[in-house]
């Protein structure tokens, strides 16, 4: 139905924002009445959310099967055997839904589904012949999300594009990853998004190469450093850079690490405050994390901040997490806060890269209450693996050249992955490759979150009187109101919004016994591009008021012409 | 993507089905490649089911559209709360999903969704100026079906069409539930289905009147009684007729109800048989169920059939099942065998209305190894009532004409409910009507199963050789082939697949160097509706071959002329 009747609509506009709302497009989904929610996490998608997304899915849809993606739907009831035997069922943890079946048998909710697309890969892929496949589906995706927030943007059910790719050979996969990145330029672009494609960490995806698609918005979480100079972009889990700006000035050399008492210190602040005065860049900031059940411990400047993920990877563990205050005494004899790597054996030890030869460090002694001073990296601190595991920070050098780094948050909208084998030899799904050797298959896997479309159009496009849609994924393209009771203005709309209909556009025709303000200012908050008025003046000269939501003043377009001139204003914007 | 290459596509047909694969649709949906099993009652819907299913969504959408129908997206994963409000948490049992999250809180995965509707009503429905509204969504439920079987007719995962109307009054339900019938009459007339509406009980959804809309198919598991003379139908859930055709021959009259030994006798033929042949239709079946937690004895004629729903309606009981043998033997002092009504107190008895008048019945004496003889039905049974609890049987009198009623197998394909104000007054949803009085929300709820469509076209469009698909719902309207491998075929089926690809055919383009003799086998299994061949001899007088799947021969038409053929035939179909 390209024609809806505001008067006959469900769109609940309200005058507040729920108060637990902070980014722009929470407030605005809630307000313009496009969600409520449901539980934490969980959100109902009203009539207007739904011709929204129904757009960004159909252009989604449009520029996956221009790369020969073929549609798919698969189940989001998984059964437990398939992700046990990727390894994945223990890997998500908490993170994936679980449930068993009358008959007591365990399924997960889908998070995503490389397991289920390689499972059918392994059943009817027997030749390179019938390569490359490019499957991809647009479903429901389940994760409990430990702490759901800011509407649309961390939920714990969400709709996601998930595409599949499979080659014989690695260079198949490099041919298909770019046709996916390609594919998401264009459809970001389509819906309105600028965006920068980023390095990014694989996390629990496996794999080798993976780029993120960010939009710049204080809404996101990631944060992005980024080189104007050269391009260079990457997540900051991943990032890296040309070292601190300011070197840090060093402590007084020893000829061997000295103990001292600093009772009641706790934390890089409590040594660099008075009476002891040692500044954090003198301090080495000892972590101890617990990576596949073995204990790690993670060293770093005292002004610096670990980068989890890049831990992670240092280790090459599944699994990490901070170790329990029990487990460090066991292990170094002492609680946080005077913890230090100086002496330790038989515990991996990962030094930053910016400890390199830094001398006159102070760090714990391993036992409450005491702190060595006049340490030494290279001589103390030998038995250690150099590694990068800071937080990049603003103002710091590319890697790449010889620019400057800037870090802004960034809301993830896409990320594709180059996978390899990794599923494929889990699941053991081979084909015959030219010369008839039984081969893994080569994978990538491809998501885009569509409700995160949806959000970040909103971040990147909205007033103090509400959202600015792009055309392409508005819920209404037009919309027709009058300004006033009189019949013949009635008449009139009516006939235009006719033309608009028979033109294709999709039009919201306020038909309400409202004041106009009230009608302009619903229009305003629902965000419709275009806005088209018919009041008396103007009608007594063929005329009637033409506006666009993005801006620019109210024009006097002929009657007649109304209807073309939106349909070419659509058009252009398709 | 109008054109799919067979070459480059996913279509991986099978020459067996699988073992446990009985009705057609099952296995031509394996065979043909459009769906796998990812577990019991769990499928993969491979490019073609969802080619297919897309399309059944789009039909759905536009009747549901034309009747001022607005789509939603709900949630699939349902806080407990909301559940427990309405009282279904408990009543779904085992057929809900549930599971907790990483808190603790408990969930249930949406089979149904009155309770979210009812929700986003009572919140933002205040005045009758607001109704009527007709809500829906197209969605996946899940279902924890005990025997999941017969590929998808019986699936723990399914997509659903549901739709929800809300009105002030009974009068608004009326009509509301008139535009759903008609609107889904032409559903599946669109989807080529053969359809009949009928009476439904209403089960758990509460509410006061219900049509199904069934399918005639031995696929299918439901039972429809209908009279060919006044159309009258409905499921043997709830059918009546004019009872027994073959009135009950009477036993021996008796002053009062004499007990006889019957040592061994546990069923209604063992006491048929000798010694004691007392026919069926002279004895009382006597049955023993819980309906929401009480007792209740159901009697019916000895070759009767009880029909559980229909005593679940007579009973008013939520849920229902039978009592254990412990139960029964605490409450009557017998087991099964020798169970019998006469002298009952205490406890409800429900007498099936064909038992009106009749003497000389034997029933069971409460006591094992012992029956009554002479029991008569107005003297000795006069504290039970009356009820229709019997299931109707094929050749019996229709229950509004003087018509023979026929019974046949059925497959439900769609369900409409007059919901009325179970749910508005358990959740409290009230507007205000014309009068300025808070009055609950009258509902009505409308599904259609839309893998049953797909299912249900396949069981009555097929042939040995494969599917036969309706043009409005096959995965490709046309596919285009050659004879044979040489240049100038291949080149003339481009031309015409360029040209009906630009006509706004779905084309099958297949491009395989394999034999016609394969080419046309997978066309026929897959089921495209038509065919255009391009052979050497035809190409020579400018001809190629026209040939529909529904039958018919082979047809020469002008190359020139095929496209234009073609785009007629399909928007005749549609």
């Amino acid at each position: 139905m390209h024609v809806v009747r505001y008067s006959q609509a469900f769109i609940p506009t309200l005058k507040e924002a729920p108060a637990d709302a902070q980014v722009a497009s929470h407030k605005l989904l809630v307000r313009a009445g496009f969600i409520r929610q449901l539980g934490a996490g969980i959100y109902d998608y009203l009539p207007l959310a739904k011709r929204s997304l129904a757009k960004i899915e159909a252009i989604v849809r449009e520029e996956m099967d221009a790369i020969g993606g073929q549609e798919f739907f698969l189940p989001a009831l998984h059964p437990a055997e398939i992700w046990k035997e990727s390894g994945r069922w223990e890997v998500m943890g908490d993170n994936m839904f679980r449930l068993k079946d009358r008959k007591g048998g365990d399924y997960g909710l889908g998070m995503t589904h490389e397991e289920i697309f390689t499972d059918i890969a392994r059943g009817e892929l027997r030749s390179y012949r019938q390569l490359p496949q490019v499957w991809y589906q647009i479903q429901t995706k389940f994760r409990d999300e430990p702490r759901p927030k800011s509407g649309l943007l961390r939920v714990r059910q969400f709709t996601m594009k998930d595409a599949y790719s499979f080659d014989v050979d690695r260079a198949g996969l490099d041919l298909r990853y770019e046709d996916q990145r390609r594919a998401y330029e264009k459809i970001f672009t389509r819906c309105g998004l600028d965006f920068v494609a980023v390095q990014a960490h694989s996390g629990s995806m496996g794999g080798s190469e993976s780029s993120e698609f960010m939009v710049k918005t204080e809404a996101g979480e990631d944060l992005v450093a980024a080189c104007p100079r050269c391009r260079y972009a990457a997540n900051t889990e991943t990032a890296t850079s040309r070292g601190p700006v300011a070197a840090a000035r060093q402590g007084t050399r020893k000829d061997r690490p000295e103990k001292f008492p600093t009772p009641g210190v706790r934390t890089i602040d409590d040594l660099a405050a008075a009476p002891y005065r040692r500044p954090a860049e003198q301090q080495l900031k000892t972590l101890v994390f617990v990576a596949d059940e073995k204990p790690v411990i993670a060293v770093l400047r005292g002004d610096d901040d670990l980068h989890e993920p890049k831990l992670q990877s240092a280790t090459g563990a599944t699994t990490i997490r901070p170790a329990h205050p029990e487990e460090i005494k066991a292990l170094l004899g002492a609680l946080p806060g005077s913890l230090g790597a100086v002496g330790v054996t038989g515990t991996k030890v990962l030094l930053d890269e910016a400890l390199r030869g830094l001398e006159g460090m102070v760090t714990g002694a391993n036992e409450d209450g005491f702190h060595l001073e006049g340490v030494s990296v290279p001589r103390d601190l030998g038995h250690g693996t150099f590694a990068s595991l800071r937080t990049v920070k603003a103002g710091e050098g590319c890697p790449r050249c010889d620019g400057t780094l800037d870090v802004f948050q960034a809301l993830e909208v896409g990320h594709i992955f180059k996978l390899g084998t990794k599923y494929s030899e889990s699941l053991k799904a081979t084909v015959l490759d030219k010369d008839g050797k039984q081969v893994p298959i080569v994978m990538g896997c491809y998501g885009i979150g569509v409700e995160r479309i949806l959000a970040a159009a909103i971040e990147l496009h909205h007033d103090d009187n509400g959202i600015v849609w792009p055309l392409s994924i508005a819920p209404f393209q037009a919309t027709v109101l009058t300004l006033g009771p009189e019949p013949e203005l009635k008449a009139a709309a009516e006939e235009i919004v006719g033309a608009l209909a028979k033109a294709g556009v999709d039009v919201l025709f306020d038909d309400r016994d409202e004041r106009a303000g009230v009608k302009f200012k619903d229009a305003d908050l629902v965000g419709v591009p275009i806005r088209i008025a018919v009041g008396k003046k103007g009608l007594a000269n063929g005329q009637v008021e033409w506006k666009l939501r993005a801006g620019g003043g109210v024009e006097l377009v002929p009657l007649g012409e109304v209807a073309r001139k939106v349909a070419d204003k659509v058009r252009s914007a398709a």
